[in-house]
């Protein structure tokens, strides 16, 4: 699959562009993996994995601890770094990191996370990074998985 | 890490020992890698998914179908191939790839799995075949993952 070949898998590690990508990987499912995948292609993968004082404050306390998430995600093919992000705002790591990318699902358009996405996107233009957005993969976020459990208990 | 370092690193792909690890992965989470990353340090490594079948005998429907499920277990390091694995008994699969080793977790010693245990080892044993046991990974099966959401929905 073209997008499983990097446009820069020739280029030595630290030169290939930053790609930043943040999640919470509570579980990790396939729309995740989707988004890593677009991501590799792009550069070296930065994965800013949600702490669970961060999620605990948009969907309570999280399944899976950050160090068992952490385990998992840095085991994907072509993620290179996990590094905690401590609030829903992006804000502290991009300007740590710099990415030339930031790699998320196309559903923060509207709603609780507009905010959030317009401070993603007015940071990356101070450096000429670029927002990329995938089509959201339906159904799997964590709390639609929550829900199929939740009607599997109450069936 | 020694565990993440092939012992059969500098052998051609084709050459190394086959390593066969049958699974759920509904969700994929740390207890898997655990098993995974013990696998790949022995060879290649084959992954018998189990089917949306095969789950429904005994723990109900999935929460993930099988094409989701493969789509993540694919994607991690180490893994050289996904198959089926149809049956709760793995008898088809070894029979298939007589592989060198199956790794499972410690926790299927006694109770429902025990017979699947024994007739894993007695298939091993007809090619010289071993069964590497990785100490279990507490909290984290499926069920427990579904007692977690469960006593978030009911408190």
């Amino acid at each position: 699959m073209d997008s499983n070949v990097s446009e820069f898998a020739h280029v030595p590690s630290r030169e290939r562009p930053l790609v930043y990508v943040g999640m919470c990987c509570d579980p990790l499912h396939h729309g995740h993996i989707a988004l890593l995948v677009r991501a590799r292609a792009l550069g070296r993968v930065i994965v800013g994995l949600l702490t669970d004082e961060a999620i605990a404050i948009y969907k309570g306390t999280p399944l899976l601890s950050y160090a068992e998430r952490q385990t998992v995600v840095a085991e994907i093919r072509g993620v290179d770094t996990v590094v905690p992000q401590r609030t829903l705002s992006y804000r502290d790591n991009l300007l740590a990191f710099r990415p030339s990318f930031v790699v998320h699902g196309d559903d923060w358009r509207k709603g609780v996370q507009e905010a959030t996405r317009q401070e993603v996107i007015d940071l990356l233009t101070s450096w000429n990074g670029t927002l990329v957005e995938v089509p959201y993969t339906q159904g799997c976020s964590s709390r639609a998985l929550r829900a199929r459990i939740r009607s599997d208990v109450e069936r």
